[in-house]
Formats: structure tokens, C-alpha cells, sequence
């Protein structure tokens, strides 16, 4: 195995480890030592990927939102249906996403900044919302900054009570029934009309993700390339 | 002062304490002990009130949703509009509010059931709606169990997104925002046309409900009846 490979490989494992620590004792109560002992790496590992308590944090909160390619769409509106839906199919089936993702709803976690994923999430879908409307997609009236921190917002609610009413299992339910509701106030009905909005969209689209991200890699390593941080989430 | 009056407000104390360790530590971590330190109560008076610690976290949970009257209003959807802006400038304002809505949205407190609060508003969305629905307010294909469902998590998301981003001080924007895009969706245009939802409707309806919630209590003293448990969320 390569040296960076390796290295790589530390990372997942000391992350892993921390997201599985701080979803047990939560951010303030959780000590580096814990992770440490959880990982089983060693203390020097671990300082050469992460220096504090805080980084460890904010390295499972880009858990949630990197490392994935969103397959890209003609139209706009689908891509950010489909990149909600994704992020529910993910919440449902990874625990690693799972658990950035209650980080960053970790109310109780002040001295944490967890603004980076609202903040990143918010302007994926204010890209897609600008496309979109460049591409003549939106009612006139729609303000994009708005409308992504509405629709990133309801998000992470819908998700909350789906994960306290049923454990995730009516989660893609859920998104569905909110994408239904938000979009027609704010795309041109001819593009409501020809979306992919039900439930089962996560599972096709993830699918598909899962292909584009493996085809991505493979490209970048038969160029030598690897990549040591995560992808950003960015289209295909 | 009467047996009654007092025993109300040692169950207040009480429950502030509560609200503030559970916050403090997250439901997992936190004791009776600690909670009782904090109330300087007798182990007597706060047993004679609640019998575990799961009671007590069910009675800060409550306490998000009781113990105000929602101006009653004849436009149905209106009543939606004015009980979340309401209830977002109770969690920009109260911080028992507050506790009580960031104890429903730990995730890691798994061993607590935190169905209640989700259930108690979606319910009262429903039958709010159920109520548009029979006065012709809501657009025809409409089922107010889905409806009332998003906007409940919706509301859960965009609150936690507004805490971490600015510590509530958008909290009103955002709500006023969510509403707009949401409501489209779900009333006849008319409707729509005649709706009062900026920001500054909180304060307002708060005003109100203040108003209201006193009177109320005035006129159950004047028959001589004390409430020892807290208002439904019911309209006036």
C-alpha cells in the first residue's frame, strides 16, 4: 500500500472513531483521549491529521457534504431535488454521514462551530438556485440566498423529526413530501411538472453517484494523482 | 399564599432547573442530583412533582407548547402563520422555550422519547389545517397530515440552522421566509393575497397571546380554579 494510501486510510479510521465518540458523549463532553483510544492509532497519527479537539469536529462535519459527486442535470431544479434526495439516502444507510449530521444539529455544542455545513450546504443550492434561474427555471420573484437557507433549513428539521418519529425510516418520505411542497413556489411550473420527485429517487440516484465518484477516483490515480482531502461537493 | 399557588411555583423552579442541566450535560449525562442541587428543592417536593428523569425532561419538553393561547383567527391559515411566528419569538425571547427545543432536537438523547413535541404541533397543524380545508381556504389537493408534517420539521430545521448561523437573531427572517415559500403551495391564491407574515408579526402575536393567556388565567382564579398543569396549546 502506498505511503499516502495509508495515510488516507488513518484519516477515515481516526474520523470514524471521532464521529462515533462524539455522538456518544456529544462535542463538549468528549476528551482527544477517548477518540485516541476508540481509533487505536497512535497520539502522533493523530496530531498529524488533526491538532485539536476542534478539527476532529469539523473534519466529521465535512463528512456530510464532501467526498461525493452529485450527478449533474440539465435541469437545475432536478439537481438539487436530487442532491437533497441523495443526502437523505446517505443519512439513511451511512452511519459516518449520519453522525456528521447530528453534529452539526448539536444545539448543545457552543463552543463548536458548526456553521460550515449550513453555510456550504446553503451554497451548493444557492449555485444550482443561480443556474437556474439563469437558465430561465424560477418564478421571477425568487431571491436564490433566501430560497437555498429555506430549503437547507427545512432540510435539517425534516431530517430531525424523521430520525425522532422513526429512526429514518420514513426520511425519504419526508424530503419528498417537503420537495413537493417548497418547489412550486419556486420554479416555473414547467419544470414542476417534469420532476423526479418521489421517495425512491435516493436509491437511483445515489447508485448512480456511487458509480461517477468510483469512475472520479479512478481517473485521478491513473494520473498519479490522490487525494488526500475530500472532494467538495461539486457537480459531474 | 394558597397550597396550590406554591406548589406551582416549586414545580417552575424546578422545571428551570431541569431545563438548565439538561442543557448543561444533554439528557444522558445528566442526574436527578444534579437537578436537585440546582432547584435547592427537597428530594420530597421535587419527587411529589416527578417521579424520574424522564418526567422531567417530558416536562421541559412541554413546556415549548403549553401554557399560551394562540390567538384564534378566521382566516385558518393565518392561525398557522401566527402560531409560528409566535412560537419562534417565545425561542428568540424565553429561555425555557429554548431548553425545551433544543432537548426535542438532541439526537443523541436516545434513550428519551422525544416524539412528544413533533406529535403535539403536527397535530395542532393538522387540525388547523383540517379546519382551511373545510373553509375552502386550501388548495384542492392538499392532505393536511403530510402538509402539517413538513411544516413542523420544516419549522425544527430552519430554528436550528438560525441558532447556529446567528444565535436567533434571524430567527424571525427566516420563519417569515419559510412561510412564504411553504404556504403557496398549500392555500388558494386569495388566501395567499391576505396573509400578514413578516417578521415583525412575532412580536405582535406575542402581545396578544400575553394578553390573552392572562385573561384566561384571571378568569379561572375568579371561579376559583388553579391550574396546576399547563395549558394545551388551544385557541382562544
Amino acid at each position: 500500500m502506498a505511503k499516502q494510501d495509508r495515510a488516507i486510510r488513518t484519516r477515515q479510521t481516526i474520523l470514524r472513531a471521532a464521529a462515533k465518540i462524539f455522538e456518544e458523549y456529544g462535542y463538549e463532553a468528549t476528551t482527544i483521549s477517548e477518540i485516541l483510544a476508540e481509533a487505536g492509532v497512535t497520539k502522533g497519527a493523530l496530531y498529524f491529521h488533526f491538532q485539536s479537539k476542534e478539527q476532529l469536529a469539523q473534519g466529521v462535519l465535512n463528512e456530510q457534504d464532501s467526498g461525493f459527486i452529485i450527478p449533474a442535470r440539465a435541469c437545475k431544479v432536478q439537481e438539487i431535488v436530487d442532491a437533497s434526495m441523495l443526502h437523505a439516502y446517505r443519512l439513511q444507510t451511512d452511519p459516518m454521514v449520519r453522525a456528521s449530521v447530528r453534529l452539526s444539529m448539536d444545539q448543545r455544542a457552543t463552543s463548536l462551530d458548526r456553521a460550515g455545513p449550513f453555510r456550504r450546504w446553503s451554497e451548493l443550492a444557492q449555485d444550482l438556485l443561480d443556474q437556474a434561474q439563469a437558465q430561465g427555471e424560477l418564478l421571477p420573484h425568487i431571491t436564490t440566498k433566501e430560497t437555498a437557507n429555506v430549503i437547507v433549513g427545512a432540510f435539517g428539521g425534516v431530517q430531525s423529526m424523521s430520525q425522532a418519529l422513526s429512526d429514518y425510516s420514513d426520511l425519504l418520505d419526508r424530503v419528498s413530501d417537503l420537495m413537493r411542497l417548497l418547489l412550486p413556489s419556486v420554479a416555473q411550473p414547467s419544470v414542476i411538472a417534469s420532476l423526479h420527485m418521489s421517495a425512491s429517487r435516493g436509491a437511483e440516484v445515489y447508485e448512480e453517484a456511487v458509480r461517477l465518484t468510483k469512475e472520479h477516483e479512478a481517473a485521478l490515480l491513473s494520473k498519479g494523482m490522490v487525494q488526500l482531502d475530500h472532494l467538495a461537493p461539486k457537480t459531474a
